[in-house]
């Protein structure tokens, strides 16, 4: 598959992927989400190591691509919730595939 | 798959396999990469708008992570080839994966 797909459209395709997944937490936020909907503060400590502030972007770049909603609950004070959207579980052989390769890179090249 | 796999564990591959492809470049390096062996010049016109710098230090990263070779030939000036690894192959799934989806958001997000 790989050696026949130097096509620009698949590049193309490649790189549309990459643009909406770019960086280190989106596809971790996405992970987290997959198990449930969750509050901000539970993603945050879910992903471990993210600010505030970049939580928030990724936050709105998710929901921008339609990879996420955000749902706001008519409680007092009012309650937001993230929650994956089906777009963004068709991610899921994604996340597979890299869970896969994540597993083998350790072995191989950490060690351990 | 998704929803069984919230343990710390599988995260922690996701994460690994995030930080050894970080950024926008290494995979589709990889990707040209599996079309054959190639000269720096011929990398940086495939994958397109990355700069010489950029380029470098990339593929610096991904020799360092065994995902691809440097090889210096003995000729006159010394020809410099950069090809796949074994290692750098195995990540095929993952992008077969994020082709498929690529695919899928450009229709659904972009619309073309």
């Amino acid at each position: 598959m790989l050696s026949k797909g130097g096509c620009p459209k698949t590049m193309l395709s490649i790189k549309d992927a990459l643009e909406a997944l770019e960086g280190r937490w989106k596809l971790l936020i996405l992970f987290t989400l997959s198990e449930g909907p969750k509050r901000f503060r539970q993603i945050s400590k879910d992903v471990g190591g993210i600010t505030d502030k970049v939580l928030s972007k990724e936050l709105k770049s998710l929901e921008a691509n339609r990879l996420i909603e955000r749902n706001v609950y008519d409680t007092f004070p009012p309650t937001v919730e993230y929650s994956i959207t089906a777009h963004g579980l068709s991610l899921e052989k994604v996340l597979d595939e890299l869970h896969f390769w994540g597993l083998a890179h350790r072995k191989k090249i950490i060690g351990k």
